[in-house]
């Protein structure tokens, strides 16, 4: 820890949304409070003047505790471990003395390492022998789970007493099975089919439970990292933070440099969300990065060590097989994921299948006693419109499916990566073969990018292919940040990727027809009609740029409640004048078809008599 | 003109692109030089110390004279009217000796105008009597024009030695009919149906003829104007000009402000690209912004104004019928199209048809003597989520399609607005009824917005729905920049909904397998592969962003050439290793499936023979 910076929480974004608090929604089957951002909204003054009272907008809220003024954050101690009392409750877990990975214990004895610890660790809590402790199996087993309660009430994020802001249109799911209501039982029959997970792992209680699945909302992922020029590790929980504050469902810990093992600790004990990871990295620097010494024990140990410290999912890019590598020679770009540059130059260095696939039954066993969920890394994606949907793509996808069933015969929870680079009319192909391959599993692509000429701008051109595959049926997407392909983001990148995801996963939300996802679009535009601009801004995605673009340009503050749209000025607001119309129309008597046709017949019955005026 | 600012060029863009030059392709049926840019790429390195040299790759561009810096540009003199020796070879027209509206009258004898005045006034031209010069015209003839030959040279933008890089997937395209080459007499034939459209005022000679039509490139309009908060003149032409340089079609000037029709001559006379406008919003000033007292006499007066000034097009609402009034009344947003809700207010008002549709017949005469295209406003539009695919919406697309067959009946040529606010699964319903009412008329659109949640981020919403729509079949898509529904765009939000809407439009192309579309992707990613990073940089639409980009966390000049991704570093730059696992298969002849596999049966006999190992 950078000791130049004395307060250190001063770097982490506690700020409330404006109008808005949080609210607690109690489970019926167990003792869970699931968090929500009740958004506060001001009354409509009809111009006869009437006052309308309009309901606070109730909203899926990602952000923990962080944004709750009432709460003390010390992130020396981490958030509350909320899921602590439902873990051992199940009486199918063990606190170890130690933690039980070689480097983990290294790490612990290294005295230098002191200062950069985290200063509150918990001894790792594992499944007893003999015992799994996934969500999918409980759900095998017919047990419904505090965590699947969770979800299901998080789900419904919707007011009922909206009836009249839920009018949304009939979605087309391509086949997703939506129910009007996410109950208990409904989470746990999707999570025993495999259709949906909740990554939760047993050491990592701090998360607010949350699940990915096509018949949910559509999810958004952001990556970190301290890779390359490296920041600090505040920086990194605030990244967390910041992520989380505006919305990312997961965040994946990408993380290369020195000291991730400490870094990851301080991320996972304050972070709200599951984390995700991609343990070949951390392995390749146990390796100085010579992908040929990465061995299977090493790797292992790796996959304990960070399973003890909480990570709640794994890239693992074991359907990367060594017979897939020619099948990449005549790319454009080649492999262009890390891990599966890594994998295929560890296979064909040693003229060997990928161990991650030889020992990928080993990899289930270590993942169930602690609830990690696998996401099986598509190490072959395409890195480019050329390389879009080829037969190396295909085959691993393939062998991604083959996975998924062993996965499963574990009861270990499985989402599939996806791509990539991929033209508009190309992507369905890939979420069709995702489900037939894949039987279902939950799909989570990175985009994909619909061009490769925008550097700059990949947070745009991927969120379009991020919009309809989500549509299609992916259920979290990867998001990407304007720096992608040319440098590492910062926190104006890391926001713009999340927000630009946001707008993603909401429009497929809205296009498969999730029950109330239309809500806060109808509330927001019926703020907008009203120039209610307050509550325009506060029911927005990202408050603060709605309010900062909002007052550019308008030299007066009066202007922001002024009755016209800041566009055009009086004369040309077209809700300003739209309003004039619908009053003249009630005044007058003209507001319906039939109203329209007796005025016209009247007037033409005059005009026959004065006979000076023609109209159609 | 802001007498404050002595030199007036020095605001004007005009910065060459880099490693780009200016290369004019000429005709072979007329004296036609179409202007194209080279961007010029360095060599290829390999490993064994070849060198292989890279084609330039030659892009479409927009941004006219203003980045030759062979050329001398004086907006005082406006750019030079390479169409003038066309029309008047044509024989069909006569010069007028003074302009023909009441108003352009009144403002030339105005004394207090001339320092405000463009001073190198040309009068107006004309057809000559009984004489249509619309392009439609020409093409139902059989005539093939030089805007034709021009057009046709100008969509075959690609290079055809660059064969490798032109592989590309073959498309989808929903009913288009895109032919491997775009010929002169495709291009009639187009226009002939109805399908195509050249706007060509033959007033605006200065516009580089471009076509709009679902069987072309994608085009992208942004809007400008100096509305509201007023801008400078010469700001104003620097908006245009912006536009066009990162990529802008055709540009609307929506200005609703002091001195439009004096601005408007500035921006005419400086635009290589065509200029549409809203006439009834200049109508809408000359009555105090009072809608109800708008007349036929004095709209009429104003479209002979702006005809002739040069504009290219008109958006004209004349398909909003009183009797769609009544369907507006319980929509969430109401009407939000300017010039729909001041028509709907008039109709209202006066209990009488809209005024543009009694005279519609009228305003086609006037249009095809000057050849300006109608851009048929969908005044109806939806504002929001909940009133897309509507009764009113579609009542008023249904109008739009008999007026349609009118502008065809006097060879106008048309194109069809459309939304709007629309959720991704109903967006190509919107399509599908437009090309049946409209008989394939091009269809040109505002985004549409997929959600209406993301305030500050509408140039994201809509290009999502632009890029579908785009690739359904529209023609032309409208940008929406990031201060939509908030305030004015300023020359960075207008530079953001540009690139937003060239991905869009390049997005649709690739994906309707636009002969060529995909090149520029391959060359830049194969620049991206061997870490030429300034080709990867010169190729991007937004090359001051991608370098600025690349440059910022990357404390070191060398990083700019070093062979590893920037984000990664050397140890995880999934392209390094890719590049590693190539040269050692090719080193070692594991090229291919074959390779592999008879390398797997080797080792297993090796290892049948000791015995120690096993793999799958």
């Amino acid at each position: 820890m950078n000791e130049s910076k004395t307060n250190q929480e001063s770097i982490i974004s506690r700020e409330p949304f404006p109008a808005s608090r949080k609210v607690f929604v109690t489970g019926n089957l167990f003792d869970v409070r699931v968090a929500m951002r009740e958004i506060s909204l001001t009354d409509t003054k009809k111009s006869n003047g009437e006052i309308e009272k309009n309901d606070p907008v109730i909203v899926y809220d990602t952000s923990g505790p962080f944004t709750d003024p009432n709460f003390a954050i010390d992130i020396k101690k981490g958030l509350p471990r909320l899921r602590e009392p439902w873990i051992h409750d199940r009486g199918d877990v063990e606190q170890l003395n130690k933690v039980s990975s070689g480097y983990g214990q290294l790490r612990l004895e290294d005295k230098s390492l002191d200062t950069l610890r985290f200063p509150n660790l918990h001894n790792p809590l594992k499944a007893k022998p003999g015992k799994n402790v996934s969500q999918m199996y409980y759900a095998k087993q017919g047990i419904i789970t505090p965590e699947m309660e969770y979800v299901a009430i998080r789900e419904n994020f919707r007011n009922d007493k909206l009836k009249e802001l839920m009018k949304q249109h009939k979605g087309f799911g391509y086949g997703a099975s939506i129910p009007d209501e996410i109950t208990p039982e409904f989470v746990r029959k999707e999570i025993a089919a495999g259709r949906a997970i909740i990554p939760a792992n047993i050491n990592h209680p701090e998360a607010e439970p949350m699940i990915i699945g096509r018949n949910f909302l559509v999810k958004i992922n952001a990556n970190i990292g301290n890779s390359a020029v490296s920041s600090s590790i505040e920086e990194e929980i605030e990244k967390a933070v910041w992520a989380c504050r505006w919305g990312a469902d997961t965040v994946m810990d990408l993380s290369t440099g020195k000291n991730i093992h400490e870094t990851r600790e301080w991320i996972i004990r304050n972070s709200p969300v599951p984390i995700g990871t991609v343990p070949i990295y951390q392995a390749l620097e146990k390796v100085q990065g010579k992908a040929e010494e990465l061995t299977w024990e090493m790797f292992k140990d790796t996959l304990i060590e960070q399973a003890e410290q909480g990570v709640d999912y794994f890239t693992i890019h074991a359907g990367l097989r060594l017979m897939h590598v020619p099948l990449t020679m005549n790319r454009t770009t080649g492999i262009v994921s890390r891990g599966g540059s890594i994998l295929a130059k560890w296979c064909l260095f040693h003229h060997k299948e990928n161990f991650l696939y030889t020992h990928f039954e080993e990899i289930c066993e270590i993942l169930k006693v602690y609830n990690v969920g696998i996401s099986l890394g598509d190490g072959l994606r395409p890195g480019c419109i050329a390389d879009a949907n080829d037969a190396a793509q295909f085959a691993e996808l393939k062998t991604l499916g083959e996975l998924t069933k062993i996965a499963w015969k574990h009861d270990v929870q499985v989402i599939i990566e996806g791509p990539g680079h991929v033209p508009m009319h190309l992507i369905k192909e890939n979420m069709d073969k995702q489900l037939e391959y894949c039987d279902e599993a939950p799909f989570y692509t990175l985009g994909p990018l619909v061009t490769d000429i925008a550097p700059g701008y990949d947070h745009i051109t991927s969120a379009i292919g991020a919009a309809m595959i989500g549509w299609y049926g992916t259920a979290m997407l990867c998001y990407v940040t304007p720096k992608e392909h040319l440098s590492l983001p910062n926190k104006k990148d890391v926001k713009d990727g999340v927000i630009a995801y946001k707008i993603a996963a909401h429009a497929a939300d809205l296009a498969k027809g999730y029950p109330g996802a239309q809500y806060r679009d109808n509330a927001l535009s019926k703020a907008r009609f009203e120039f209610r601009w307050h509550d325009q801004i506060n029911l927005s995605f990202d408050t603060e740029t709605a309010k900062d673009f909002h007052n550019v340009p308008l030299p007066v503050e009066d202007a922001k409640v002024a009755h016209f749209c800041s566009m055009c000025g009086p004369h040309f607001c077209s809700m300003k004048t739209s309003h004039e119309v619908r009053e003249y129309a009630q005044k007058n008597n003209i507001t319906t078809e039939e109203e329209i046709e007796r005025g016209l017949k009247e007037r033409a019955e005059k005009f026959k008599e004065t006979g000076n005026q023609i109209y159609l």
